[in-house]
């Protein structure tokens, strides 16, 4: 077991953790870390991109689970030596990534620290919220967008390249118009943060169902984390309505997997730790 | 204005920000960080005093707001190196601290990272709220407790010297009993957390209103911050109850000034950055 998973062992069980947001009374509700050399280096990405980046990811687990994001609670940890002018950008960039999802930030916490750390809390109406569980023997698996950019240019900036300005890794593409359209045909969902082939040992871990792969999928595309496209699972009956939602909303879509009774192993690398 | 008001002050105004939690549909949510070298040294508290910390101090925020704190999410960036037996003192921390306050940990996130730091989101039931806001003029001003220790003892950490491990800097003693009972009785309350003179600067700005002492402070015990006690105002005809709720709890209680309009001036050092 890793770390991570240790630690979290460590808590009582409670029935809303290890979703991408937990459900209270019709809301989800999630909180996740943005920080400075654990998520993005400095020199990555202006503090505009850092701070929509933060919403964004935080804002993809509402969107996954059914939620429409509402509210937002921001604590940022902030070098003292950041400028004016760069505090404003680090604002501009959460306040428009708000506003453009029609959320509202009403709290968090501001403090002087050594690099800039973000946390963030979003609030999401969720009134039929979609789960990593619910997928059924028979379902397909199908995830959306071209995956495998997000990987090879985290590689490039690891290296000290440069990479497209318009890149997935600096600016996540959520999928909400494909996922609101196509939620009441969808039983099971997440949003791909670790990459594929992790993130379906989620979905193997809380449905107790392996996959039959009948699209090929290389490691590259499949070990790609933080692509924060949308994987999810339906009844095969609606596929055609699916991918019609799919055009319709000028949304990639892979089908590429069936859900059976059989194992699964990720084989990709451990990424947390 | 120092950093820390700007920032806050590039964001769209909210009805929400501002107080120490935001209230939403009969609920106070706050988030508060508590990162190691910013707020604690590793060398001053165990890993479970830390963890304990750091939900009372968020557990706070929603007493003095009259919400009873019901769930919690944590976000915690851990060392690399830290052992099994150190993350499970420190999961104990908080989990036995949530126990201790009725409160579910239903979520968060967990990640490595140079620095032991943590972010926690409270929600409460808070269908009362009491504000900063609602002191009229008249109105007396009281705190719990006896202030002073907290900033005796940061002083004693940051020269290298010990202090008693009952010391509030390290265990801070909330008051619930008594304010769930006075609740009914005060008009304006916050916890102090900065220092009793800076936090009456907040009393003032959200009231424009200012203070007669009857009581000398001394700076050493007005510039005193993280205390978590309470500081509130009240209706002078609810003197004597209030009194004989202090007592009934066992909570040291000082009424000391009276709401008048006149300016306010914090005699402390900024400690924001």
């Amino acid at each position: 077991m890793n770390k991570e998973d240790y630690f979290i062992g460590c808590f009582a069980e409670t029935p809303f953790i290890g979703d991408d947001a937990a459900i209270l009374n019709d809301m989800c509700i999630s909180q996740d870390a943005f920080f400075e050399n654990v998520h993005f280096k400095r020199e990555w990405m202006s503090l505009y991109e850092i701070a929509r980046k933060a919403m964004l990811v935080n804002i993809s687990d509402a969107i996954v689970m059914n939620g429409r994001p509402k509210y937002a609670l921001l604590t940022v940890a902030i070098p003292k030596h950041y400028t004016r002018k760069e505090l404003k950008e680090l604002a501009r960039g959460f306040q428009e990534t708000a506003d453009a999802f029609g959320i509202t930030i009403i709290g968090g916490d501001t403090i002087a620290n050594i690099k800039l750390d973000i946390s963030i809390t979003i609030m999401a109406e969720c009134s039929r919220p979609i789960l990593r569980s619910g997928m059924k023997e028979g379902d397909l698996l199908a995830y959306t967008g071209r995956l495998g950019e997000s990987r090879r240019d985290l590689q490039r900036l690891l290296r000290g390249a440069s990479v497209n300005p318009g890149s997935r890794f600096v600016h996540p593409v959520l999928r909400d118009r494909f996922f609101y359209k196509a939620a009441p045909f969808i039983r099971s969902a997440m949003d791909i943060s670790d990459g594929l082939f992790h993130d379906l040992e989620k979905l193997h871990r809380a449905n107790r169902l392996g996959f039959d792969f009948f699209v090929p999928i290389p490691k590259p595309v499949g070990c790609s984390g933080e692509e924060f496209e949308v994987l999810f699972a339906f009844d095969p009956r609606h596929e055609k309505r699916i991918r019609h939602i799919a055009r319709l909303t000028r949304t990639p879509l892979t089908v590429f997997a069936r859900a059976v009774r059989k194992p699964y192993h990720n084989l990709c690398r451990p990424n947390h730790f």
